[in-house]
């Protein structure tokens, strides 16, 4: 075995990374990134030049394949490893991140007399315009009980499947007609590779509705629009665990990849929920927080439980045997890297200078609160029309301030979302964290404070892809099951940043207040944010015809 | 009288200004500013290096008689007038600044033995250490339901002549014994130079609690503490209206200035008060905001009301024959002076930048909202704990949109406090703006838009040394009343900035969003300022023995 290697592939927003791994220990021998041609197309399609509506987020399922094409074989190159000792490939994506397909698989966006039709091609994560259809499927659900809906924490949302095939059969009836199959990107790469179609349990649970044996029912799709009745029979397919082996590598993939043919192919899967695998997270209790300019958590529990305004929970969702759970935050690093970008002075516009200054700081010394929702909030309350909110400024506050407290208002954030899963009776014993934020060790420490818990991190910089790999050697066989594979390949640093308990007791008053703020704000009692962003809104479109005061400063 | 002058006499925080006037128009024949030697001794007492508490703002009066002495001579030699044809001077102090005297005026600050006691000194408008005094003080008018206290907005502050009295008394009883006289150095500067003791309607009623023609009683003060029973002693003494004339020109101060012996010196006044002569607003209705680091806006009504949250109102307190009406915001300009400063990014850290981009922007556009209470609240929340708020952040707000909020805030504040008026019987039907932030055409554009109402601009840089000596033309006899003198001599330009109808209407939606900020986080709902200020303060106070995170940013 300890010649033996897997690759893992993970497809992110705007690239792919494949990464050698062997299978004996998990040591990463060999990467390579290649970047998306197409990138993200949210102005115009790139295939006719056809503008694109506000919202709007596609990308082009060849790209996917080039990953196959350049990074695999550059990253087999950059390990030195013989092609004939790899055993497995396996792969990670985005999601919801989903396309129109044929039955034989190919997307409808690769029919010349389509591809002038934006809704041919695929709708990526971040597609945002499907927030009216989300919007029906979740009055409905309420209205009629849909036993589901407690599932995903009351909401389904736009990004999902459902959301965007109401939008497709809507907007593009035609395509959905000639779509036989609608299929999340991360099983349509699997079948790329062994030239089978199959689902995986994890998106099919969070992002296809799938619980309890069953997808929505016929009634129920009838109910939202007629033709969309039969949507069900575009997903329905083989739904296999994670860590199950798909298929055998096509000689068609293997010429792609230069991997040796008829190895084995892994279920189709998605970048957070591989990481719990790479970062030896899958026990319950573990939450692990994949933190980038945005933060996933995922936790297993022992129990089915409904969570109000978490993503969902899934049956063997993360990995076999538990139930899996999903939550997050739409901006972390995104609003530290705004602060730095837009609204730091010069001398202190880098995050190692303010780091550096807020570190000095005791807890409180600031004297700020700020809510997180520069990018809105996806847990515990939904809502991308809130926005962000800073409180206790006074002539006194400084650049170092502000940063501070921006990083703390995210580390109260995740301590709701903790709470949240505590209380529905999902415990969190400890935080394990993966992402780009992991090397700020001022807001780790920052978190194990704010949320009273030790914090791991994540032995590799590449923990999805890692993932993937430890993925690809249980559908090899390598190991009996992803506990077991994440046991051997897996890496943490357990305990990294240890909760102070003098800080910890400071941070509780601070945290009170930063709840009290959250709830006032978001749950109904002062909707000022929607309303601010609907003047804006309204401000901006109208602007051309509005009086604006155009005078400069009196010398 | 085309050929006479009168000099008026500015004294500021940090300096002193003399302006020489002609009388028959007005005109501004020549200016000179001395800088007070000692400024504000809030870190040590310069005489014998004592060190001070915090919160304590002390000056030396010494400084006062040094305007006389340099910045007169400098403008008379400036305006290249002969000083034979100066008929008066004028001046005006910024209030409440105190001190205790000899019953012959010598400060205690200059007896030898007194000289090392920071109580013997002139204690600023912004000493703020006597807030524990003020707050007994109030908790005591309510408990005995004392008459004057409504006339106060229910509040007496911390800055005014009988909290920093009651200190000196409970923290240094022999200089309270001393001190003879407890005297505003706006009419201590008076008796410098006339060499007769007076005292003005203006600060005897906003600072003194002189109402319906008496101070308040020997019981409430020994309620408070028996030895403050004969408080008023020190205080009482012929009461003169604004304009009249307080005595001659003496001997000694003749030479100081270079001014003739026996020209009329006019009664004292304040600041912001004789600013209003200036812009000829003594007419009730007319608001007269002069605006700086802070606004100060004063008008006049024909009856005497009761407006919770203001400053005060009193009986000839801005010109005789009407009722003066004071209210404050106590950050303004030194809020956008802190944007700039410490919170703007490189490209974008001046005020014409700022505005130049703010101006082109619709109103609502950026999304914001903010409280303005950076520096407290003055009006009508009459507390120092509030700080500055900020909601509707997103990942697209850019430094305008920051910039724009902070003027809108200051406007939106201004509006309560005319709305608060105008509910109190006390119509507003005009803003008249003087001061440093009248050049900033923006700005005022955004206060007539959210005041919808005309605004006027006082047409002169030096607003209240400009009103100083228009109240000293009265004192010598050029004219009848201080209202045919400002008509005369003031200056304002009517209407310069007219509300836009569909500006102001959008101004309304977002003022009522402001409005509801404004009580939630001022009036109790939430004292989440006043909490994280109290945390704050504690953890600047500890943060030599708490543990901090003394980390850097792992590279």
């Amino acid at each position: 075995m300890s010649d033996r290697y897997v690759v893992g592939v993970d497809y992110g927003t705007l690239s792919g990374r494949a990464l050698v791994v062997r299978v004996s220990d998990g040591a990463e021998v060999g990467t390579a990134v290649h970047e998306y041609r197409h990138g993200v197309m949210d102005g115009v399609l790139a295939a006719s030049g056809t503008p694109l509506p506000p919202d709007w987020a596609l990308q082009d399922p060849d790209d996917y394949r080039d990953v196959l094409r350049y990074a695999v074989p550059a990253a087999l190159a950059a390990a030195g490893v013989d092609p004939a000792d790899v055993i497995g490939i396996g792969t990670d994506f985005t999601a919801c991140t989903v396309l129109p397909a044929l039955a034989d698989g190919t997307p409808l966006c690769e029919l010349p007399e389509l591809r002038h039709r934006p809704h041919a091609w695929v709708k990526l994560w971040k597609h945002h315009a499907a927030q009216p259809h989300a919007d029906r499927i979740n009055a409905l659900a309420h209205e009629r009980g849909e036993p589901w809906i407690g599932r995903y924490g009351g909401k389904i949302s736009a990004e999902w499947q459902y959301a965007k095939g109401l939008q497709l059969l809507e907007e593009d009836p035609e395509v959905y007609d000639r779509a036989e199959r609608w299929i999340e990107a991360a099983d349509w790469i699997i079948w790329q590779l062994c030239g089978v179609e199959t689902r995986n349990v994890c998106t099919a649970g969070y992002k296809g509705i799938f619980q309890d044996g069953s997808y929505p029912s016929k009634d129920y799709l009838a109910a939202l629009n007629p033709g969309f009745a039969g949507f069900v029979a575009k997903l329905d397919g083989p739904l296999l665990p994670l860590g199950g082996r798909a298929g055998s590598l096509t000689a068609e993939a293997a010429a792609w990849t230069g991997l040796p043919e008829g190895i084995a192919v892994a279920v189709g899967n998605v970048d957070a929920h591989v990481t719990a695998a790479a970062a030896q997270a899958l026990d319950p209790g573990r939450l692990v927080a994949i933190m980038g300019t945005s933060t996933c958590h995922v936790v297993n529990g022992t129990v089915p439980a409904e969570v109000a305004g978490m993503c969902g929970v899934v049956d063997g969702g993360i990995s076999p045997g538990a139930w899996g759970y999903e939550a997050g935050q739409s901006g972390v690093g995104d609003i530290f890297g705004w602060y730095v970008d837009h609204a730091a002075p010069a001398g202190f516009d880098s995050h190692e200078r303010l780091s550096e200054l807020a570190a000095a700081q005791p807890v409180g010394g600031h004297g700020l609160i700020a809510l997180d929702w520069w990018n809105g909030n996806r847990s515990l309350l939904v809502n991308h029309d809130l926005s962000g909110l800073i409180v206790g400024l006074t002539l006194a506050t400084r650049p170092a301030d502000v940063y501070r407290a921006l990083l703390e208002s995210t580390a109260y954030g995740t301590r709701m979302i903790i709470e949240a899963f505590a209380a529905a009776g999902v415990p969190v014993t400890e935080l394990v964290v993966a992402g780009g934020l992991t090397t700020n060790r001022l807001l780790m420490q920052i978190y194990a404070d704010v949320t009273d818990r030790p914090l791991s991190i994540i032995g590799s910089a590449q923990g999805p892809a890692l993932g993937s790999a430890i993925h690809a050697a249980v559908a090899a066989g390598a190991y009996t099951d992803v506990h077991e594979a994440s046991e051997a390949m897996g890496r943490v640093q357990r305990g990294v940043y240890q909760p102070d308990p003098d800080r910890a007791r400071a941070y509780d008053a601070l945290y009170a207040e930063y709840r009290t703020l959250h709830d006032h704000f978001g749950r109904g009692a002062n909707d000022v944010m929607s309303r601010l962003r609907a003047i804006r809104n309204a401000a901006q479109l109208g602007s051309a015809d509005e009086p604006t005061v155009a005078l400069g400063v009196a010398a």
